[in-house]
């Protein structure tokens, strides 16, 4: 069987544009950028938790660094290097080679360098730690919401979850265009790191969407230790119109469905025009659907302004 | 069950020294030093591959964080940061706390902040990646060995194979002292920092034992583009005192056993006595053991400058 050290080296090692020492010592070394602070994050990938075990290994290498990109986009940092540690029950060579190709092809769309990692035995796990550099002081942060921001999502809500749950009811018609495009949304996750750069110095708050609009959106309340109400009718859905699906079913969705890895952030009203502006220069679809408000607790309301309740706050590994 | 966001909270958030911003955000912030590079590393640890499943939760913590600690003094480098990304099968609340107490001990031992991490179900596995800092262009790297370098290692090298060995075997007697010190050495290993940070301007070369003194003298060997001889009689072993062994079996524990995260090192002769003078004052036993040569290939002899042949050259996940 192949050694560690030649996994590492046939799969896994590329000269490293980024560092001043890449993949092969101790530890790798960069040099940070003067007048900016390090943001640094790590997300675990485990079969069967974070992805189907047939996902093709492809998707599961550029899913497992994009999620972590994703995490950089939210702090509108600029995504710099990351180290992949890999635990593997043995040495498929297809399937290592698939996984490296797209891992690599992620890395390279976003412009990180893979600098460290360590090779294992065990069972597939995957975990990425990036990290990114943003000016001193610039970060988009958690804690930051002001009450009456306007609340912002990127994209489209809801249709990684649709995918997950045809996949698990066996109702996925991969000929079908609409189910390609929600398989699409669900492997190949496209992190907004470019919306996280531009609302530097315009939002006050920022996350990504891993766990659901309504849970992450929690976290932001917790941190600014604020309120919101959300309008329904306003909520950019995944498009429901090939599904025969209830409204309620299409709410759970596109409010407590995880992995759909767009932006939700916060910024002041006056930002608006300029926001509208942002999301026509990216080609990024922007979509303003509630406000902070003072008073805690986050309300849905219906076309009618009656609340609604959802099933479930997310998805939580744990729950 | 307990939710990722509480287990995080409860276990695994803890005031962050040396950060801007830790745990609790889409990734932490942290400032770099000025005229430094940073050092980066990751190292994985699954269950039943790098420790037994009834080893102690405490230990498991310590050592995880441990080996990759072991990296930044391998690197000169002063360890600052810790991520933590940890995959468990459930949510056992005796097992996180001792887990987590370990874990914090090492990184209150060495001065490392945790400040972000990942908490996901299943089987267990953990990463962790360690950043750390040394002074721009004094990185101790396995590449710069020079023909002629004296090779040093520090402690003394085969006690913990020999612990997984009596342990397999089932001859480890908890109430023998020797015993007792050779679990402790499996179990609770001790990053030499302050060595690392001692030997920058001195070693021309280093790496931490975690695979062997062969295989990892070897990644020296390779980088450096050298070879080298090793005299068997120099090689600060395990205590064999109490054990009833062959010659050989002790050679193949200390000159290919991994897990004793001791330093191996190139230095060049007419520092020996600066090497000797930095041992007393730090109290860590460094022995010369042998010689870097410019013909390529590792020989170790005897005390009768016989070349001796090895059993194996070290731990290999996938071999």
């Amino acid at each position: 069987m192949q050694s560690e050290f030649n996994l590492i080296k046939e799969y896994f090692t590329r000269p490293s544009k980024n560092a001043d020492l890449g993949v092969g010592d101790d530890a790798a070394l960069v040099s940070a950028s003067p007048g900016h602070q390090l943001a640094i994050s790590t997300d675990m990938s485990v079969a069967g938790t974070h992805f189907f075990n047939d996902f093709p290994p492809y998707f599961i290498g550029w899913k497992s660094l994009a999620v972590n990109i994703s995490d950089m986009a939210a702090m509108g940092a600029s995504p710099k290097w990351a180290t992949l540690a890999i635990a593997i029950p043995d040495t498929d060579k297809a399937w290592l080679s698939e996984f490296s190709r797209g891992f690599f092809a992620c890395a390279d769309a976003f412009n990180v360098s893979l600098i460290g990692g360590d090779t294992t035995r065990g069972p597939l796990n995957i975990s990425v730690q990036i990290m990114g550099e943003v000016p001193n002081g610039q970060a988009l942060r958690r804690d930051g919401a002001k009450s009456g921001d306007e609340i912002w999502v990127s994209g489209s809500l809801g249709g990684a979850a649709l995918a997950v749950h045809k996949i698990q009811k066996n109702t996925l018609d991969a000929k079908k265009p609409s189910d390609q495009s929600l398989v699409e949304k669900l492997q190949h996750p496209q992190p907004r790191i470019n919306l996280g750069l531009a609302l530097r110095g315009i939002a006050h708050s920022a996350i990504d969407l891993s766990d659901g609009l309504i849970a992450d959106l929690g976290h932001i309340l917790e941190s600014s230790q604020l309120g919101a109400t959300i309008d329904w009718s306003k909520i950019p859905h995944f498009d429901s119109a090939p599904e025969n699906l209830s409204v309620e079913t299409i709410q759970t969705f596109a409010l407590t469905g995880g992995d759909d890895y767009e932006l939700c952030f916060t910024a002041p009203s006056n930002r608006h025009s300029d926001i509208i502006n942002i999301g026509k220069s990216l080609d990024i679809p922007l979509s303003q659907v509630g406000t902070i408000k003072a008073n805690e607790g986050l309300i849905v309301l219906d076309d009618k302004n009656n609340p609604i309740s959802i099933k479930g706050t997310g998805y939580d590994h744990f729950k």
